[in-house]
């Protein structure tokens, strides 16, 4: 299947390299191709994209634009506060009837200022999305996990916990189910029914970061027990 | 141990009958005694309060400030729009160096308006409380399971789930974490540090909600898989 990334970070990364290994033509979406390859190292990240993009050869680098066109399904794996101002960049044409996977969390740019949500409560990033865009079927998903465990449940724990899905179209939010059981190997996805549920499972990252500062890795996950 | 509980709904009677069973001193609190034992069942309750307390003989009924001036350790079982008010019943010096444990969620009354929260994201009902109550240690906990669950962990899955403890006071924070395992059977509490950790606690009650719709029942809780 043909599938559009939107994101070159950690999240854009690990969903791209797993869905080549299952044989998915894959083309990952940035904002200036020429000066994402031509980013240097850092001691943050130090593996370059173009030393990445070197050893995952099947991926296509190429505009937002084009790899949204791209996409049988498309994922945006962007930064949460980026997100509007991307997809503001694809033609409604390109997304149109299209399944979009929403990975984002509503945060700012990191470090900058305190650690809160730009939009919470009563709204969600995927809401603003789909009202942007509303002839995309967007679902939520996948934005409560650390970009590994997204592709590779199987890494933690055998498995066993959960992933949740939202969306106001029924038969989108079981065909990305079926997606995350088959491409990823999810054993439990659970559907919490229309876009409003976004709200709150953007609303989780508050708790996972402080999960996260309280375990000491980000190598974790919810599991829903009943 | 004396231990005074503010708020005679389900989470108050759990958490008092709960206590009792333990051997403690309990008293619950409300806001207007008489007109409490005068409550008649109704359809969603069908047994009244009179009739529940006349089969839990050893809890005691007293008004708010009362209940929080006889406990060593104090609870905070109200609704959540309420407790700001209720607390402002209590005199300052009956709570001082007192352990607080919030139970609380930032809910409306039911039914009223979508559902939201009243405060979230930068802010808690918990930071908020304890703004107004300097003096005393507040820990938020339980907030995120339903009542019955709080006090018997063990009646889902054997216990394999978790609960979560926050508070500026870290000698607080594990004297909360030893009552909730050694009087409710709580195995695993996790000490998310400082009172800004109540945002996400709090917040995940929208998620909860939702989950609470798509299971069809309120018997689940999260378990942080590492």
């Amino acid at each position: 299947m043909k599938i559009g990334i939107l994101g070159t970070g950690d999240v854009g990364k690990s969903l791209g390299a797993a869905l080549v290994r299952r044989g998915h033509d894959v083309m990952l979406g940035t904002r200036d191709v020429r000066r994402k390859m031509e980013e240097k190292a850092t001691e943050d990240a130090p593996q370059s994209f173009h030393e990445w993009l070197s050893k995952n050869k099947k991926i296509r680098l190429a505009p937002f634009a084009e790899a949204a066109a791209h996409g049988e399904i498309v994922m945006n794996a962007v930064a949460g506060h980026a997100a509007l101002e991307v997809l503001a960049k694809v033609k409604p044409s390109d997304l149109k009837e299209k399944i979009l996977i929403d990975v984002t969390n509503a945060l700012g740019p990191w470090g900058e200022g305190p650690i809160e949500l730009f939009v919470a409560n009563n709204d969600s990033l995927a809401e603003r999305i789909q009202r942007a865009h509303p002839n995309v079927r967007l679902v939520k998903a996948l934005n409560t996990v650390t970009a590994h465990i997204m592709v590779n449940p199987a890494g933690l724990a055998s498995g066993d916990h959960d992933v949740f899905v939202a969306g106001n179209d029924p038969e989108a939010r079981e065909r990305v189910a079926r997606f995350l059981r088959e491409e990823f190997g999810w054993k439990t996805v659970i559907d919490l029914g229309d876009l409003t549920a976004a709200r709150g499972l953007e609303m989780m990252i508050m708790v996972w970061l402080k999960i996260w500062a309280a375990l000491g890795t980000s190598d974790f996950n919810y599991k829903i027990v009943r």
